[in-house]
């Protein structure tokens, strides 16, 4: 096959990272005969410098003509005081909306080799694999009114029933290939737009006889992923609720430094992007750990391209290296056995090759 | 001095955890010479079965005549599929409204005795010792429009600066009286609402040169919880936020069972109880662990009545209670060094006495 990839490094390590993720896309076309183009554009902080635009419109249209974003990572001190219109984080807010990529995908998964880094016992992690589901192109992120006087501010949380129809039907899908259970959170004890995304849930769920459902308020689903993770297969959920509850997840397999996700559409275009910011405090030093970037183009096969095999590769390389006690620096505990992230790809690209 | 506490006990495990609580009130007014009077009110559950009415007028008359508001627990499975004005919760809702209690205080704290109960390593919440300061009477709970229809469904998030300013007032004044540090949680990269919060942080701040100030966004808070929450001291935050990160909280230290809570507004008058909910399964047992509600009654003397030295005594007897190795079922591991209720609560009495 032959794809075009759009690549927005962003800001602080986001460049070393991607560019880990190409090389190791750049061998995956090679062993299994596909052509994937590399096409640069710019977001966040770098954009501002450059185009004074957080997203500008060349960078919609590269993606346009692209068949997916591979992303890095956005924002910065150096931006950090600038009017909200002017801030790294405006553009991959835009860049959701714009391209209508309303379903963010969280694996969550323990890798055993690192379980000693989780702040969370060993017993309670092991074995955690959830995916987060989360609503991305809706709700108060996006409502109106949104705006603040000097003597009030207001922020609008709404919903339509197809905004959470597609997301549901998302999670629906998701679970049927996984182990069959849906989690679906909301605060339906409060808000309207929960009772209408209950609703709706208990309608999907009649297409789907073979998926078990469970329904969580927010709160107790923030207890749950603490006291017993393992409990969660696919969790879905309204925009808010999973910017909260996704990072949450993320830290509770120690694993931060390594995970991905996914932002796409019902058609197969989508951003791939690390969890992980830009760590502007290493970034340019060649240390940072690009597993989670290439995991994200691991994503960005499999959900845009319809490449499982090839996926499961890389996937499959990623978790060798980490058995064989391979290393960056976030992870490797003491300095001297770490690996620069140039060495660490390698030792990925060895496991591919 | 002489007192009237409201008590309100509510449904499942309310009965006997409020009867702990003020069996330990009465054995603290007879060693420090105060007068309190018990009179009892129904809420929730037990006030839709009697009244049609999870908050009867009758009650609020009650509470009106009191200085302060002893709660067990609402809600159960037999009102589960009630509509939602006779839910058990909106009895909570409308009685916090009501009288206007707007700060939720809610102290997260490693008991050592029972760390080995938690869902962390002991190296990440051994010495946890926080306040969570959480607004409860605005924000996105009450906000108007909130309704639905078939096709959509809309909620308010809504604060006025006055409501900014007399929650961050509460937190700066609790920083004062603890290690003098205020996180001040908000998501002011995404909603207005959480800019003028920060705004609002940031002028009182001034009135407080002698109290550390950091801002976290929630997503990154729901992180630190995990991963460092010995690093926080006083937390404030919104109405929802503080709903997800307080019960995030309350699991860390492994003694949810143990957690108290305090609904207050400015003039002393406040409304106590358990952070745990009325656990239907175990009600009329009488293993119920009465800790939280009894150490709420000790921050009902504290907060309401400036009882200080009263306050304390009964948190050290819980304290040597569990530091003596007496557990209700709950945390007892085994069952047969369980301690029931009563016996529990008569130990804390022998240290009080
Ligand atoms: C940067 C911020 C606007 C963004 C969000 O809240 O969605 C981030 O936290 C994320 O989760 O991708
Ligand atoms: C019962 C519910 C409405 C309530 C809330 O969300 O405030 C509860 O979760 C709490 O935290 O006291």
């Amino acid at each position: 096959m032959e794809k075009r990839v759009a690549v927005l490094q962003g800001d602080g390590i986001g460049p070393e990272v991607t560019s880990a993720a190409v090389r190791i896309l750049e061998v995956v076309a090679r062993r299994f005969n596909h052509t994937f183009h590399f096409d640069y554009g710019s977001i966040g902080g770098e954009a501002i410098d450059s185009f004074n635009d957080p997203l500008p419109k060349e960078t919609i249209e590269l993606c346009e003509s692209s068949d997916a974003v591979l992303l890095g990572a956005v924002g910065g001190p150096k931006w950090d005081r600038n009017p909200s219109e002017l801030r790294p984080e405006k553009g991959l807010l835009a860049i959701r909306k714009h391209f209508d990529l309303f379903a963010n995908l969280r694996p969550v998964k323990a890798v055993p080799s690192l379980l000693q880094a989780s702040p969370l016992k060993e017993e309670i992690v092991r074995e955690v694999d959830m995916m987060i589901v989360r609503e991305l192109t809706g709700g108060i992120y996006f409502g109106l009114p949104s705006r603040k006087t000097a003597t009030a501010a207001v922020d609008t949380l709404v919903y339509t029933r197809e905004e959470i129809e597609r997301i549901v039907e998302k999670a629906f899908e998701l679970a049927r290939m996984r182990r069959g259970k849906v989690t679906s959170v909301d605060k339906a004890n409060v808000l309207e737009s929960s009772k209408l995304w209950r609703e709706v849930v208990e309608e999907k769920r009649q297409r789907y006889p073979d998926v078990e459902v469970e329904h969580q308020l927010v709160d107790s689903a923030a207890m749950k992923l603490i006291t017993n993770p393992k409990a969660f297969d696919v969790v879905v959920t309204e925009n808010m609720f999973g910017d909260i509850l996704s990072d949450e997840a993320s830290v509770i397999t120690g694993s931060l430094g390594l995970m991905p996700s996914a932002s796409v559409r019902s058609d197969g275009f989508g951003l791939y992007e690390p969890v992980h910011g830009s760590a502007p405090d290493v970034a340019g030093m060649g240390i940072a750990n690009p597993a989670a970037a290439i995991l994200s183009a691991a994503m960005m096969l499999r959900y845009s391209f319809g490449m499982d095999t090839e996926a499961a590769a890389i996937e499959k390389a990623v978790d060798t290296v980490f058995e064989d006690g391979h290393f960056t620096a976030d992870l490797a505990g003491s300095t001297d056995r770490a690996l620069s992230t140039t060495e660490w790809t390698d030792k990925v690209i060895g496991e591919l090759d």
